[in-house]
């Protein structure tokens, strides 16, 4: 019964781009068009959204996406959707616009929005994990963690050359503001000496002991990584030149991390997410995110969708400890 | 008792490369190290280990690998080793040399080896999966397997520009002799709209006639991945052109997939699985093979890690044919 | 005066595609258009001319192009257009649409059209060498050549780990099927041990020669670049098995070679030129061929822009012997 | 007769590392030792060998090093070396150490050093440009100079992906302190709108102005490329958006890009100039800097071989405004 009532969804990218957004759009389009659902592609995000910015998307609109960075339907943020008189004012376009059921790709932001169209305004909502934190419940990845981290470690191998070559302490900055995914990922997949990470305390003293008595044995370069969120790269390395007397670079990998063509498993997660979010819509489930747990699709309410902490942090750690 | 006992281990390399191997033997080195275990590198598989190829592995003999593809240790076929006789004198050997335990990385025919020297012989072995086939029992992920995926997708974005350019049919070969992992994996990621692989059996006439169709209602590209195991790319390309008028080439990745800078996710696999090794051997489990099953370490016997299927097949060639 | 009567000059792309052909597109447009000449794009090729494939290009048609492989007008071959009936219509047609110039980027096959239809038919026509080849004379660099060196570069990195690791015989097929440009830059670059080119005599016996006597002292891989003019991969790997004795592989990088993003100094290079051919123009010379001699832009007679030798041949030949 | 004399030369590497360094080193050294000429190799540059840090290279010393970034030889700064004293005892220790000549890769500062000892204390050296800032007199282009382009636009074909998507105006701080070289070929490589750089005044109430004029019809992300010696990121980007009213972000790429694997033009450059250092040094000829001009060898004096503007500053420019 249900599932005949849905003729027409909308999608749109919300919050920082990622990787893998653009394959995630393709699958949704594609699967809902081969399956007799229309697709409204709405521009900008919830901003576009409240200026109409929909257009209609056919099967050549996501031809040749799947490898490309950002995001064919932009982002934006919105500071009337954040009202609730914005989410009515959305709630009312939808209908006007025909549309059975919002897909929301983006990160905890983008889903608290789609979460409160749904649990207060009663419109049929679904959330795709698109975020490089890879901080959302319910999915061992979000579209974009593993590009995110594939660029930070091919950028950290080039200044690797010039750490051995010139024979300095690191201290490179990744993105994460409140998680430490990337850092974590990044600090193991390069070998690094150190992370410093928002979810754990960290101890300078023991690092600047461990720096001065690798010195005094020998070892010539350290690198030292660590998020956004809990310490900025320039002030480490003052601090570490400051108390070993060692020379120190510092180098902040910025946006480069949000961009890129997405890694094979970036986009076959997208894809199958995207996929698996029409699926949803058409047996008639909404309010959901959906993720990929074990390496199955999981669906989860919305409102069970907030930030979690990455479950690697104390077997990375020590594996770091054990390798240096 | 039995960790006491464990004062040297010996690793090496068998069969094909793969990328990441380095960072595992990184790991197993490191870990061992810091334990208080001596380690013995091994050189040319099992072919060095009958020639001797013995060398004292310290903290500096793998410094800066864990971003290099190859093997540092190298891999050769043995015919010696093969025999029983050669089992034997293999025994002999790493006994001679003081070895606990042999710590060998490679695909399946380097862990029959191994199972062979704990089963028969007696001789405490450890297999980690090494192969880019993704083809092993009792783990989600081998070593190498996600940055062959990535090379090759890599290499078809470069020829999606001419397909795209030229409006041609392309036939790409990519590796795989019994398993269709990497066939599959790149056929959803590169958004392929074919793929042959061992595991099924392929519709020539259908895939002849969706081409025509689609050629009718304007299509101008497609991209048709086989796995090397299941149909050659020349002969398929060849009928392509002969059963649809349409120009088509064709490209063999070859020995492209086995190298290069391997990915996050397989330095960390890697590391984690190096890890493991050193941590199973020091429990005094031996005839292990470790895996990551479901993002937690794995242990099987190593007479059970046998060819497996790829468990995605199915859900992927529904996708790709919901994709085109 | 002449200047004056330039209102609508026509760019169509042909030949094989190749990286930057997007950046020269590019550069055309917007030079035009910031001069107050119209620009019409053609689609696929001369093909695609005598089917009237022609759109009004703006600012907006080149945006975020300049990174890209392949050619967005697409490419084509035509049989009619090879015909004197063919080229008479396709001047016709251009004077039906109002050009007052044709630039045409491609190869020397697709210089001999535009010089036909300048010496022959009296149209205007601007040439810019556009392959991978760089075998045009009058210029020192060709649109697409340095990427296409650099991605058989990044292929044969590849490889190596492989070849290392395995201690073998690789023979690896570049692009050039008269030229041995690619062949003879990706010897020297990847510091192969031999190279073999179609404007050199190739000594089968001496390299033979050489791989046994490097053998027996202790040399562990060989890496063999061929030009695809100059001999096939796999048969050459086959003799040198046959008479050595030593495993051998073979790699056809094939159709690789001519997509993926272009460097910085083909998309400058591209850029440059796109803008000479409208200065050129817009100064009414006409069946001229643009290029880049000594680092500064050189035009020459479209009908002078034959077939060159690369100039560096014997140089490099001599630094590959003096490398091994 | 001179010729005779050169029976060992040594070689270092000094000032910041590049790209294309180890393939010069390389080529040093196995074109000495085919002509008979022993090598020793120089650690950490002038430091080093004040500390008399030499070692014996041979063949194999070199090996699978063509495409690795930075430099075996590690590189240091010398206080003790900028001093005559320091100098005078330089050239004791290699004479010494029985060394006829000795070449020297680097910048401009280590171009001052093999100077003095030449033209001060008689001491036979030779440099080579070693300097991703490409601003070496007497040559066209310096080792490295290309691969840093390359790698600073693939950095900013990520930016690009969310330039595009979020709709910002994104400032790219690249390397640079005297020199305009890198800014202005990456900002025509990468299509930015502006550059900034040391050699040009900027007029930054025009950019603000065409900013402005652009956002009004239309336009939604800008890029900005400057110099780190013309103005920093942060502060440009805030003044923008004080400005404009407009989001801005910026990323500065730092050491990232003098690390990664050369490009194929730098690691030919690199061998070139390598081989005809030696050459150079067999003739007997020193005091002398090697370069490529014209795409040939091009030899000068190392007192001439001081800095250079980049001959095409005005013309890129140009191309820059004719194309936003």
């Amino acid at each position: 019964m249900v599932e005949k009532q849905l003729s027409k969804i909308a999608d749109l990218t919300s919050g920082g781009d990622g990787p893998g957004m653009n394959a995630a759009i393709r699958a949704v389009v594609r699967v809902a068009l081969n399956q007799g659902v229309k697709v409204s592609g709405v521009q900008r995000g919830y901003e576009g959204l409240l200026n109409e910015e929909f257009f209609e998307m056919d099967h050549r609109s996501v031809s040749n996406i799947i490898n490309r960075g950002g995001t064919i339907l932009k982002t934006a943020r919105s500071k009337e959707f954040a009202t609730p008189e914005g989410k009515k004012k959305a709630v009312e376009i939808l209908k006007k616009q025909g549309i059975n059921c919002l897909i929301v790709i983006g990160g905890d932001g983008s889903y608290r929005g789609a979460c409160e169209l749904f649990e207060t305004f009663g419109f049929p909502t679904i959330g795709l994990p698109g975020t490089i934190d890879n901080d959302i419940n319910g999915t061992d990845e979000t579209i974009g963690c593993h590009t995110a981290v594939n660029t930070a470690l091919e950028a950290i191998d080039k200044i690797r050359d010039t750490a051995h070559s010139m024979e300095r302490v690191f201290v490179i900055e990744v993105m994460g503001n409140r998680s430490g995914y990337i850092a974590t990922e990044v600090a193991l997949g390069a070998g690094a000496e150190e992370m410093i990470i928002p979810e754990r305390k960290f101890d300078f003293e023991k690092m600047v002991g461990e720096i001065k008595e690798g010195y005094r044995i020998g070892k010539i370069s350290w690198m030292v990584v660590t998020a956004e969120g809990a310490g900025k790269a320039d002030e480490i390395a003052k601090t570490i030149t400051n108390m070993t007397g060692l020379e120190s670079r510092f180098v902040v990998l910025g946006h480069i991390q949000r961009g890129g063509t997405p890694t094979g498993r970036d986009r076959i997660l997208a894809t199958r997410l995207g996929a698996a979010a029409v699926d949803c819509a058409l047996k008639g489930q909404f309010g959901k995110a959906i993720g990929v747990l074990r390496d199955e699709i999981n669906i989860i309410d919305l409102k069970e969708a907030t930030h979690k902490e990455y479950k690697h942090l104390d077997e990375y750690q020590r594996l770091i400890g054990l390798l240096t």
